[in-house]
Parts: C-alpha cells; sequence; structure tokens
C-alpha cells in the first residue's frame, strides 16, 4: 500500500494528539517520517515518547524543503495557519491546516488563492464534519425534504473552561496570541457546522462580553442574531463561563423541525409545507400533522483520523476530503462577522469589510495585555509551533 | 360561605371561559352576578348557554354602577384594559385584569397610580404563575441556592397560528387593534414569567419580523438579546411561524441550572459555586460537581380559576393574589423594550422612554392597514368588550 510522507508542524497539544492516531494504527496511508518545532522541548517529548525514527527539523521550511515529506499537517497558533500553509503549498506540497483557517478572513484569502493557484491537496481540520450526528443533519437540511430553513437555534454553552486553563499560557485568550476568545479557540467546529448545514448568513449583530467570567482580555461570553438570504433567522449563543453547559442545536424548516441535544439526533417531517398549511387550513388553531423520521445514521464519528484518512485518501486517489481547505473561510467570516458587530456595536453585512476587521484586531493586538507587544510575539508564538 | 359578586366585562373567547369556569363550579367563592358587552350577538350567545339568572348590561359603566356587583373581571381587548380597569376602581370596585396590562405602559402605570390611591384588590390575569413547574423555578431562583443569575434562555416558538386566526377578526395583529404581534398577544405570559423568576433585564436589544411569516402588519418572529444588572445574559425567541416549536427555558446559574421542556423540570446543582471553583481548581480542564436535585412539586396547575379564587381569597381574607395587578407593568415594559429596540433598531435601556414608545406606536396606529383610522377602532373594539 502506498502512504503518503506527512511532516507535522507544531507538536503542541493537537501536533501530538495527531501523531498518536498515526503511531496507533489508525491512519494505515499515512507515515509520519517528519516533524517540525522550534521548541526544544517539545521535540525531546516526542522522541521520549518513542518517535525516534522519525526526521526532526528546529525549522519549518528546512522540512518543506528537505524532501523527505510530500504533505504537511499545520498545527501551530491560530495567527500562523495561512502562512505556513501557504509556504507549503508554494512548495508543492499537499497541505492539511488545524482550525481555524486564521484569525482573520484576509489571512483565509490569501490562503485560498494561492491553494487554487496550485495543484496540492489543501484539507481543513474539521474533525466534527464525521460526526454521524451532524453528517445526518446535513444530508437532511442539503436534501431538501424538509424544505427551507426558517430558523437555526444552536446553544453551545459546554465548553467550559476555568481560570487555570487561561493561565497555562501566556498567548492564551490574548488578542495578540489568539485574536479571540471562545468564538475562535473552542466554536471553529459548530461555526463551519452551522455554515455547512444552513449555510452563511447575510447579516450578523452579536453581542460579546470580554472577560466576563474570566480574567482575560477576549471574549468569554456571546449571543449572536443571524439573519439568512431567505428570511430565516438564527441564533447561536456560548461561552466558557457555564460550569454546566448545553450543547443544543434546533433547526426548524419549512416542513420538519431538526433536533440534535445529548449526541442524539431527532427529526420530524410536516404533512405539508407550513406556508401551504397556512395559506389553506380553516381551523384558526389549526395543528399541522407531523410525524417524527427514524433516523438511522452509519453510526460513525471518526473524528480527526477521518479527517487525516481521507486527505490521504485524496491525495493518492482523488477522493473527497472531509472538509476542502477552501471553505474554512466561512466559519472564521462568521467568527470575524460577530467580533467586528460586537466591537462596532452594530449589524454587520456578509462578506464583511476585512480591512475595518483587520484595523479593529490590530488595535486590540496593540493594546494587548501580553505586552511584550506584537513583534515579540510573532517571535513568541513561532517558538512554539 | 360569602361570595364576591362579580361582572364580567367582555364575553368574547376569554370572558366565556371564565364564566364557564364559574357556572361548573371551579370558583366557589364567585357568583358571576352580572355581564356587559355591548355585542348583542354575544349576549344572546351567553343567555343561550345557560346564564339567565345573570343580570345583562350593554354598557359597562352602568353595571359598574348598578349596585349588583363588588367586582369586576375585564376581558376586553388590549387597548382598553386600563381604561375599564381604572374606571372600576374609582368607583370602589375590585379589579382583576385579563394579561396584558394594557399596550403601553403608560397605561399600566397609570392604572397602577389609581390602584395605589384606592383600597381595591386588583389582580393580573398571569394564569400561568399557577404551573408548579414554573413555581418551582420562581423558588429555585428567589431562595438563592443555586445563586446568582448567569443565561435565561427561553425558547417559545410553539405558539403557532395559521392565516386563518389572524383573518378571524379585522383587529388582530394590527397595530391599531391589538398593538402588537406575537409579543403582545401570545407571551405576556412569558414575558411575565421570565421577569417574575430572573427580574426585569437592564437592557434590551431586540430583532423583529414584522409579517414574515403571514400576512400581517405586526410582528411574528422575534429574537430578544437581554442584560441583567450583574451581568447575567439572556435570549427570548418566539414566534407563530413554527408549524412544530418548541417551549424550552434554561436557566443557568452561578451554581446551578434549571431546564423546562416538554412539561418537566430539570434542576442541577454544583458542588460550589462556578465562580469559587474558576479560582482554586488547578486542572485546565476541569469539570465541577454536581448533582441533580430531585425536585418535587405541589402537582397543581389552576390557571385561570386558581388566578380567579385567588383573587376572592384576596377580597374576602386578605389573602395573597396569584399576581398583583401592579405587576403587570414589568411583563409589559419587556415587551414594549422589544418593540422599541426593533423600531429604533438599537439597544435600550430599562426603564423606557415611554414617550418614545408612545411615538413610535401611534405611528404605526396611525398609517394601520385596518384603514377606518384610529377613532373609529376605538369604537369598534369597544364594541366587542
Amino acid at each position: 500500500m502506498s502512504k503518503i510522507r506527512l511532516g507535522v508542524i507544531g507538536v503542541g497539544n493537537m501536533g501530538r494528539s495527531h501523531c498518536k492516531n498515526i503511531k496507533e494504527g489508525k491512519c494505515p496511508e499515512i507515515e509520519l517520517v517528519a516533524i517540525a518545532d522550534a521548541n526544544s522541548k517539545r521535540i525531546q517529548a516526542m522522541k521520549d515518547d518513542g518517535y525516534e525514527s522519525v526526521a526532526y527539523f528546529e525549522d519549518a521550511e528546512a522540512m518543506m524543503d528537505s524532501g523527505l515529506i510530500d504533505s504537511v499537517l499545520v498545527a501551530i497558533p491560530h495567527y500562523q495557519h495561512a502562512e505556513y500553509a501557504i509556504m507549503a503549498m508554494k512548495k508543492g506540497l499537499h497541505v492539511m491546516v488545524e482550525k481555524p483557517a486564521g484569525v482573520y478572513t484576509k489571512q483565509a484569502r490569501e490562503m485560498n488563492d494561492v491553494a487554487k493557484e496550485s495543484d496540492v491537496v489543501f484539507g481543513m481540520m474539521f474533525n466534527q464534519r464525521t460526526n454521524h450526528i451532524y453528517r445526518k443533519a446535513k444530508e437532511l437540511v442539503s436534501s431538501g425534504q424538509l424544505g427551507a430553513l426558517r430558523r437555526v437555534n444552536w446553544m453551545i454553552t459546554n465548553w467550559y473552561r476555568p481560570q487555570r486553563y487561561y493561565d497555562s499560557g501566556d498567548w492564551r485568550a490574548t488578542w495578540s496570541g489568539e485574536g479571540g476568545g471562545v468564538l475562535l479557540n473552542q466554536c471553529p467546529h459548530q461555526l463551519d457546522l452551522l455554515q455547512w448545514i444552513c449555510g452563511l448568513p447575510v447579516r450578523v449583530q452579536a453581542f460579546l462580553k470580554f472577560g466576563q467570567w474570566h480574567d482575560i482580555e477576549v471574549e468569554d461570553d456571546v449571543t449572536a442574531y443571524m439573519e439568512f438570504e431567505n428570511g430565516a433567522t438564527g441564533c447561536f449563543v456560548t461561552t466558557t463561563g457555564d460550569a454546566y453547559g448545553t450543547n443544543r442545536l434546533e433547526i426548524q424548516l419549512e416542513k420538519g423541525k431538526i433536533v440534535i441535544e445529548g449526541g442524539e439526533i431527532r427529526a420530524w417531517e410536516f404533512a405539508m409545507s407550513e406556508p401551504e398549511f397556512s395559506r389553506t387550513t380553516e381551523d384558526p388553531f389549526a395543528k399541522i400533522e407531523k410525524k417524527e423520521l427514524e433516523i438511522e445514521t452509519d453510526g460513525l464519528n471518526e473524528q480527526h483520523y477521518g479527517v487525516m484518512n481521507a486527505f490521504a485518501g485524496a491525495i493518492l486517489r482523488g477522493e473527497p476530503l472531509v472538509a476542502k481547505g477552501e471553505e474554512g473561510i466561512n466559519g472564521l467570516m462568521l467568527s470575524n462577522a460577530m467580533h467586528l458587530s460586537a466591537w462596532t456595536e452594530s449589524k454587520v453585512t456578509l462578506p464583511i469589510d476585512e480591512d475595518l476587521y483587520y484595523n479593529e484586531l490590530m488595535k486590540r493586538v496593540n493594546t494587548s495585555r501580553r505586552k511584550r507587544n506584537v513583534v515579540e510575539i510573532v517571535a513568541d508564538t513561532s517558538a512554539s509551533y
């Protein structure tokens, strides 16, 4: 069996976890050939964990130029995702990027532009798309069986983090180090799934609270209102401050309803579409006939290694990715729109004004509490890729 | 047993329903003595239903002056609630008012001012407060056992109404006839419960869609964001357009969580308050210890007749009301704030600018689709009290 020859850029939490999957045999078409990390302690930790036959590099570009690898996994801090993905693409290497696609859509757009001009496979680590529950929801909505979107409400408040989490790195939850809080660190998956299943809204107004429940400068409490092109509305609520939160997604459609909660999906189909029912019933208090659908899923939820295996299949045999790299910009657009709306205290239209967003972000980066300013910070974060 | 001698003003849907409860013996301390309705067809309908021994009046004031009654139930269209309640109070009659307290808080405030100067018992028909589930939630929050409010999310989208409902009266769902849509007709109960259990927010920004799912001029789709004095946030979502909606109330507190859905209440208590846990745990991914509370309620849900019996008890023996009339202004303040926020496309602070609200409302009343202008409309609605 032929295998792709992968180089991992960054062996922090996520990078190590990917290496472990490969080591444990979950990715039969991937050979872990090389690891790059500027932090020598991390390299030593990998060696201690038994990754002896891997080539190590302190410099990611040197790894890319080594001829050892044909593909990279970018698992470094958000701000640098685009930079290293672009570097790899330009060198003809296939690229898998950890979420989010970047901190601001300008970055993601540049990355997408380079991808368009190159022949490499470009994937995004949206591992939640492998979850059979969300795949089923996507299928139900996309098939048109339940009609057009009416309302989507996602309450994803089970991202609880105590203060200790934020105190575990000086870059964490800072404008300069991460570029955002719960929206950028915890929620890229949900924002991607939201746009994947329901499409992107056209207008967003979001209410963000910064350091409401923690001693941090970025948002840890979000309530966002969304309007879609067809008049549908939505609400997205998230926080890292609710000690025992909720993960409940409800999608109301013209001809049905889907509820995902507690790891289960339920769906109902109406006897006719609501607009037709409303127009034709003669009973002022009529209720629509509905039946609960017997939902069968394949039960698969391969998460990270499923994304990686699809990446290998795409490179080796042209099979579909779990998430195309180019789609990473959508969830980021939604996240950027929420930040911009909160900063400007106004409703914003999508696609957002990317320059305005960037300028507003930089204002915050420049006064970020992590005082050793942006230049030093970039050096600092690169020190942990 | 002594009884109160009740006169009912308006025997439309609600008025008739109250009369039926009394007739069926559910209100042992209430004697239905008189009925006033300017619509002779309605009076005839009551006679046909067997209410022969009751005194009938075409004019509510004549009934009040008849000496037959000591109390009135006001069950006429929203705009006239305050007017007739005030009239009755000034004549020394005890007053029970159907929800909402009025269309705008100026009305409710005037009604409350008159009540303050009089000795009569003044109650509001917030029958949902008799529901054991909501009483339990109120008790849990008010006791302080679960700590301070963090977040309240109420998705009350099961108020489905087809177009036929709106076409059943020319005053329905018009600015001139009702003064609002789902917020004023369907949701006064939930808005009252929300403020009863959680308190009033200090700021509200609401997104209303007018005639989104029906051919009406008022709102039939609402997403409202709320901020409370202590930093807690909330979201209230309602519509009459979702064919198979949801009624789910979640309250997150510092030391616990309450979820009401499907007629059931569940609650959890944390081992310590979240701020203390966040401050003291050394595990960055620590989860709080929690236990589900065994909730026992008295199972009672007396609804309208429970409110009426408490009203009789208040008059006869000074017992507590289910809802004091003066509290009707709170839910209305919330509803008015949501309208004002949507009309002005801005976040509004509570208490709202009542004159601004009134002026904005009158703009809409004056151009209301029900063309026979405001004067005629007032005559028209009084024709159905």
